[in-house]
């Protein structure tokens, strides 16, 4: 897998074979000898580059059914749990894959990504687009989370769920000593239930964030953060098995 | 290195050789010995449980002479940049070493970081710190990085440096195709610069961004943002070599 | 002038004449003898209540040619510089009158708003609107403040122009010892200047604000932060004569 | 009452009584002559300005045994509501009279503003408050006003109490057609159970919104908001009966 950027910074994802646009074809061979930073020109003339697989680019321009985590939230889990490579990571629902793919790119080919999704569809293009990416170190599991976490001595457990108190149990026995327990949710009602849930299960260190990331555009007529903003994403609630 | 934790929740870094607390000392034996989930106990009776060694865990504990980037900034350069295992990373500077850590964690052994420091001693610190980590792919060079970056074909460049627009000329040099630039900067008036001197080096994508992370507090008395919260860390400019 | 609202909370201004609507209508009589609070229905039944007049209902109804500021941003410079009844203000420029209506509701008869309008267009609309409301402590001046203030001993002056620091040095004369000059801008270069001229001006208590305000949508399914929020509006700078 | 600024912008409340500060004293007769803007010295020659009684400063300089609402809030309530010259308010708790004041000081001769206070300290604090600024137009029960409120056709009702919802049955009994009733409560918990209340009530157009006012400063080492910043003050509800 490759990925091409026109003049119009408009990205493609291409595949061993020819790829065909609007404006011609470039042949198989082309893409297959193609590297990073080469230049390729369809028989009709029109330029693409080739960049680096970037694994946001490729979330981006990824199959999927469902809305995805923003990298502004997969970022904030990377940096309040320290998460690297080797790591053992739990996750559920896989959903598209997005947090999957962040997570794999970054635990690399010592660590590993279980991914749990009950929605036989959703864990088949999870699947379908982890294979496409070339990631080695993940498994997905067309499975409830809420009926156990088969896995253990895990360093991070993240959820993604409607109803994540029910894995806090199971979460805790799977955690290494020192490990973290991540939880995503949109709504307040849903940080208080966990927060308590948590407590009652003896986890530690837990904080609750909300991330509001303001973006400023900088433009001639002056600069202000973007009245259009993204606003509110999810709360974010980070404890520790201690 | 190991790290250890009280039952206050205080942690401590221990060497392999012995661990003096108030409340008595740990034999070098027991140390070298214990694994991650094993308790330790001092000739008094006090006792340690060892936890994974986190890469925040190890940060907060080492030793430094000034302030250092936030998880929460940290998170986001890697949420935005979408680093992983095996990249090549650029950063300055250094100061204690956070941000230099963090991206060793995850670029991994296949990955490297190279950071540079103009002022000796705290090239010298951070050398300490990393050293004591023991992860085996960071270079520090005691160099103003104002000089030229030496280094070719690299995935990500970090600057947390008063001045960081006397680098971006040479941050694209040295970056691939589809490489980030990212700079963080406490004030307005640096990133509207850093903005105007990135368009002119022929960056794309340019975003400049504000995290304002905000912590709830959960209690009985009712749950509440903390009004003694962070508030205000830097801006976040990213861009891209395309 | 009275307003109506029907039972799906949509509201009507009605003048003293007969009220057509989609659903017949109420008579002249009807209208004029109407008090708050009454329920009037027209000849096919449908309903409206009468309610008092706020001038936040009025605001949103009356006519306007241009965006208007929002009743936080009016909020916060009423709240900041303790605006009350009796006090003298003089702004510029007008637009459709929303925040000329909004003063002059808070100063009430033995105060009064002089407002400043270079656009004649805009400035008959405001008159028209002002008129309307029955408000008689304004007067609206087509006249480009940036030649001049010519009222004197005044409470307050509130800017909302392109370019507020041209009015800057005729705002301190103009204004009593303790007044105080509100300056709202979108941008942050606008505040930037704005608040090296007023240092040089001789103002005191600098204080430039952003209101982020936040809206939480309490619904069956859970509340939040309204994802849609209107984010960033301007940032307001105020300061004093003293 | 007179307020007097030193020329370190530090202020001071004044009686007609002589003045003893630190540096010598001022006559009653030049207290009780003196006008806004007039300079008057002390025999030792330090010198101060009279500026005109801002409520702001006011309410900065009284006698208070609680915190007080910050002009931020006070004003978003101002704002969202309409509130102006002739309207009568009814507000709870009365705590040191900071609203109370600000409301007045709107509402004005031909308003009212009605306060209920059931501690009797409290009470007595904040009529000593009121009757040195010289407010005619309030009136501070020493009741508490989960008992029923006794005023009738009111435009605005004003909750900061730890258990405003059981206000809110009485609350709507006592407003206006199209009148408002504001709910200040600090935590979550409190706007859910409002939420609620108020709607089995019958209040319509429900808006929970959040301020977070950030201020920026701008120095000469350049601009960035304030990292010692207020934060969450609290939540404030404001509702209608139509």
């Amino acid at each position: 897998m490759k990925i091409l950027i026109d003049n119009k910074e408009k990205k493609y994802i291409v595949k061993n074979e020819e790829f065909h646009t609007e404006k011609g074809l470039i042949t198989k061979e082309d893409i297959i000898n193609a590297k990073e930073g080469d230049k390729l020109k369809t028989h009709m003339g029109k330029e693409f580059t080739v960049i680096k697989p970037n694994i946001n680019d490729y979330i981006e321009l990824m199959k999927r059914k469902c809305s995805i985590l923003l990298p502004q939230d997969i970022g904030l889990v990377i940096g309040f749990t320290g998460l690297g490579h080797k790591d053992k990571v739990v996750e559920a629902g896989t959903g598209a894959g997005a947090s999957l793919l962040s997570f794999a790119n970054i635990v690399g080919p010592e660590g590993h990504v279980t991914s749990y999704e009950k929605r036989e569809e959703f864990a088949q293009i999870a699947k379908d687009n982890v294979k496409q990416y070339g990631l080695e170190n993940t498994t997905i599991k067309n499975k409830d989370i809420t009926e156990g976490i088969e896995e253990e001595d895990i360093d991070m457990i993240f959820l993604d769920l409607p109803n994540p108190w029910d894995v806090i149990e199971s979460a805790y026995s799977s955690l290494k000593i020192g490990g973290f327990l991540a939880i995503y949710t949109p709504y307040i009602e849903q940080f208080q239930t966990v927060h308590k849930v948590l407590k009652k299960n003896g986890f530690k260190n837990i904080h609750v964030r909300e991330g509001n990331i303001k973006e400023i555009e900088v433009k001639n007529k002056g600069s202000r953060p973007n009245s259009r903003m993204a606003g509110h994403t999810g709360y974010i609630t980070i404890s520790r098995k201690l």
